[in-house]
């Protein structure tokens, strides 16, 4: 019997679990699967180690209303009763927020249980998924420890200037500052950079994490010294759904001036706006590029340059480049995309090797670059397993 | 008998004017002056030519209440009793926003003044200022030709993915873009730059209008390509009482879950925020640099730090930088912030001669330096009166 431990990453229509030893350091998973579409056509995929395909029966027949609690239900069920083989011990969670609080990974009690509860308001679409996983784990497991692992976190020693805005002091101060996301991404990112790039991955790095969210992080000593997501995740980059930067002014224009209700702003900048309202077409940049639809060449180009810009913004910080690197479903799958910002960095000392980049090779740079150009995958499963391996060594330290 | 084009610059709180010579190219003004402090304690100050101080007994003896309106009647009822050798033929006027109707200065009849109501929206805190101007010299001396002169124009021709949000596209298609402002300020550097720079003005040059509001403006072959400011004069840099960019989600978050109402939020973005905001001490980089006050030391190492990043974004747009140039009251006057913001640009080649910018020289960059950097002042004014004797030359053309 192989001790284990669960990783449960929801999204807001996803939820990712994986099984890895409960060792330290443990970097392949025994089991990973997702399920997509959660609340209108949800779908399993799960893998067996690195290869296999494991559709396991009961979690395949998914109804139509499945919560991220009953999911998560069955997948410990299933645990307990069918691969008994797998003993979990600890359930590690991805937590978007983790507000001014929490500065690194930490064992869920009732306390930290409530502080997270708290700082729904500034996460209102992922941090209550994020907590119906810990509360299933704990109704049906209430034995098993739980640790949050936040997307926060990585950015939590940021220097003050790159967090703070421009607003009265009196709301930096009760924590309306610029906290940055993606932090378990980038975490494994910097994490697995020295093996690619030696020393210089200690160097003025930018990590491009281009997702259906999608933000990017200038690191230098791979630590996060600036990031283009904010107070919330709205800010930044163009997303599939979401706005990215957007003047302020326009937020009040259409309350004060069109009438909107706030709660319909909320839902056209988070859910209306981006790859896909530009396009009129799909949130989805594999459907975009295949389009031929002018405006989906538009939500593309605009994509495109936000970027560029961003990456110029974030050069600023680090007083130029020496390595580029792009992860998360887009920046992993979009040779094209990858192509072009490579293009719009060429003024940085960016030089592609074009076929490179078309094979998905994981250095895509030529020989003359000045700039180390990536393409990494990302494992926020990995990085939640080891903080929890890490939680449960240091023990009560960590509660 | 000369006659003389008058120009009225109405901002929130004053009201600058001038008169120059009714020839087209006329560079020099006869007479200018400014009345400050408007609504609380108003003073003007006026200088004839290039040097002499007058002070007009009437308009200095302003009453506390005085209006906009007010000033310019009296501006207008001076020049035809007392300083009859001057004879207005038309007034010029700056208005904020041209929306995305109007590309060049237009003489004002009633259907242009009904479409410059309707921009009041877009404007809320400059654009009826410059429309009671407007009124005023309708009321006083209604056979005198007016001419709009817009901060939007110089930005018209902006490549469109640097004016697009990434909103819904219905939004985009009913005006929601990104305008710009500070037009007749870049304008007017766009105009001498070759004086200062020969051939390599139509290099690439960001300009930085530092003044209570500020802006940036990418310039290529000196047109704008992308500048700092948005839908409304609220986004980009740090200003002295406006944010400058903020994440949208913030807005939201004061609204939703603070229970904020609107116009609340709108106060305190454009009038609570930046540099007063942060520092707690006032929105007068003046003040502030004397202060010892820490948080009045945070406010300018954010205001810097936000211009470096501005500049970062803008240098993307053009590939790399030619020349950096600084105008308005802050940009023309603070050795210490042209300073700092150009060490924040070492890392594009821009190489400071610190002698050279501490006598506030035009030109200040070392003889290495790759980047010209230059303090150039406006006059916003002067090509407010160049506007104006072309329109005229124009006739009907322009109505």
């Amino acid at each position: 019997m192989t001790d284990v431990i669960v990783t449960a990453n929801s999204g807001s229509s996803s939820l990712k679990f994986a099984l890895y030893p409960a060792e330290a350091g443990a970097r392949k998973p025994l089991l990973r699967g997702e399920v997509t579409g959660i609340g209108s056509a949800p779908v399993l995929s799960a893998r067996m180690g690195e290869h296999a395909l494991v559709v396991t029966e009961p979690l395949n027949a998914i109804p139509a209303d499945a919560t991220h609690e009953w999911l998560i239900t069955q997948l410990l069920q299933r645990l307990r009763g069918e691969y008994v083989m797998y003993r979990p011990v600890a359930v590690g969670h991805r937590i978007v927020h983790g507000g001014p609080t929490f500065e690194g990974p930490i064992r869920i009690d009732e306390t930290v249980r409530r502080k997270l509860e708290d700082l729904v308001p500034l996460a209102p679409l992922h941090q209550p998924h994020n907590l119906a996983a810990v509360d299933a784990v704990s109704h049906i497991a209430p034995e098993l420890p739980q640790v949050a692992c936040f997307d926060t976190s990585f950015h939590h020693n940021q220097p003050r200037l790159a967090q703070l805005f421009a607003l009265p002091r009196r709301l930096s101060d009760e924590g309306v500052i610029r906290y940055g996301f993606h932090g378990l991404s980038y975490e494994h990112i910097a994490d697995v950079l020295p093996v690619y790039l030696g020393e210089r991955a200690n160097g003025r790095v930018i990590v491009a994490h281009l997702g259906n969210g999608a933000s990017m992080c200038a690191m230098n000593g791979r630590r996060s010294v600036a990031t283009t997501m904010g107070f919330t995740a709205l800010d930044g980059l163009m997303m599939g759904r979401r706005c990215g930067s957007l003047d302020a002014g326009v937020v009040l224009h259409l309350i004060e001036q069109k009438g909107m209700a706030a709660a319909d702003v909320h839902h056209m900048l988070y859910r209306e706006s981006g790859l896909l309202g530009v396009s009129g077409v799909s949130n989805d940049m594999r459907v975009l590029e295949a389009s031929s639809d002018p405006n989906a060449r538009e939500a593309i180009d605009l994509f495109c340059y936000r970027a560029i810009r961003e990456i110029g913004s974030l050069a600023a910080v680090l007083g130029g480049l020496d390595a580029l690197v792009f992860t998360a479903g887009i920046g992993e799958n979009s040779a094209g995309i990858r192509s072009r910002i490579a293009e719009g960095a060429k003024w940085l000392g960016a030089a592609l090797d074009a076929e490179a980049n078309k094979r998905g090779e994981t250095a895509f740079h030529s020989n003359d670059s000045h700039v180390a150009l990536l393409r990494i995958d990302t494992d926020e499963e990995g990085v939640i397993a080891r903080s929890v391996a890490h939680a449960l060594e240091q023990g009560g330290a960590c509660a």
